[in-house]
């Protein structure tokens, strides 16, 4: 039967069982990002997912496995939705703006917590928190190996690439934090604007 | 006796006990951030600043007033280091410089647990809750006045005001987060290059 592990849209799977599992990963990423890892039991994650607690039992062995999966469920996003398409973007302009207009895209439509949840990798098992790691790595080289493209090319501001994009991140991700509590702004609009801050704040004017 | 709640530095106060309370302040807040506020125990906190537990509630009446303490601690330093000094300079531009530049320093300088943990305020009783949010106002209405100085001047980029001041806190509360894992860069560095960052950002090229 479908795991939450195997979210793999390659692989055969009942898609209703796939959708509840992820129903259930992001309802355990809300509470735990709004309690706490510590303070988050695994009675009011099954009851808010209308399970029994020995229902939830079937989707996850326990809270640090959901953790992990939440983390590997936002993963597999950024792999699939952000890294795939934009490798092939040959102009690095074009392939930052759509790193930058597709990672703020799936924070407002998978919602923060998930997003929030992914910075607390040192909450994992070592050898899973490696494994993350090495997962946002291949993120961290596609948008660092972009803006040395940029900088080659004189289209970067004067500017070091590890810094730059460590404020490109915290600009990204920060989206996470605010765009719910902003309801008067479309998700177009917020991601339009996040998009034109960050280009100004990398690339030379023409 | 000095108490946590008076670091006021207009106050008559013995320095000593003074810098024995911050001291206890910032090593709760870097314990609570990095282990999260229900695994941390007042046990903990103690051992961590070398106090018996009865000496650490000496300084405080226990976690959850060390953490609306921290909150407080943050938004004196935030009043003292960036709105006092910051709302006498006339001009806008040199206002907002000054505003990311002292923030910025302030949060290498203090510890990035401290400013992660300000964002924890729904962790606080109610009415400690408004409390900190109405201090926080008053900075965000320094830095939205600014901006919207700045328009009014044609100098800021067409951005809506709201956004472009999330997105700059987003980038200079970031810095909390990355400044002591990158241990290649001076302080100094990463001031200079996220200044530079967010006025490109948010400012009309001349």
């Amino acid at each position: 039967m479908a795991q939450l592990g195997t979210l793999d849209k390659n692989l055969p799977a009942d898609s209703a069982t796939e959708d509840r599992a992820t129903e259930v990963l992001l309802a355990a990423a809300d509470l735990i990002y709004r309690q706490g890892f510590d303070a988050t039991s695994m009675n009011e994650i099954a009851e808010a997912v209308k399970l029994t607690k020995a229902g939830l039992y079937y989707y996850t062995k326990g809270k640090g496995d959901l953790l992990y999966k939440i983390m590997n469920y936002a993963m597999e996003r950024v792999e699939r939705d952000i890294i795939v398409p934009c490798s092939a973007i040959v102009d690095a302009e074009d392939r930052l703006t759509q790193i930058i207009r597709k990672h703020v895209d799936a924070i407002i439509v998978t919602g923060g917590a998930i997003t929030i949840l992914t910075g607390e990798v040192d909450k994992l098992a070592e050898s899973e928190n490696r494994a993350i790691l090495a997962r946002k790595r291949l993120y961290l080289n596609l948008v660092r190996d972009t803006l040395a493209e940029l900088k080659k090319e004189n289209r970067l501001r004067d500017l070091d690439i590890k810094i730059a994009s460590l404020n490109m991140f915290s600009t990204i991700l920060g989206v996470a934090r605010w765009h719910s509590a902003s309801g008067r702004f479309s998700s177009k609009r917020i991601t339009d604007e996040t998009l034109r801050f960050i280009l100004s704040a990398l690339l030379n004017p023409d």
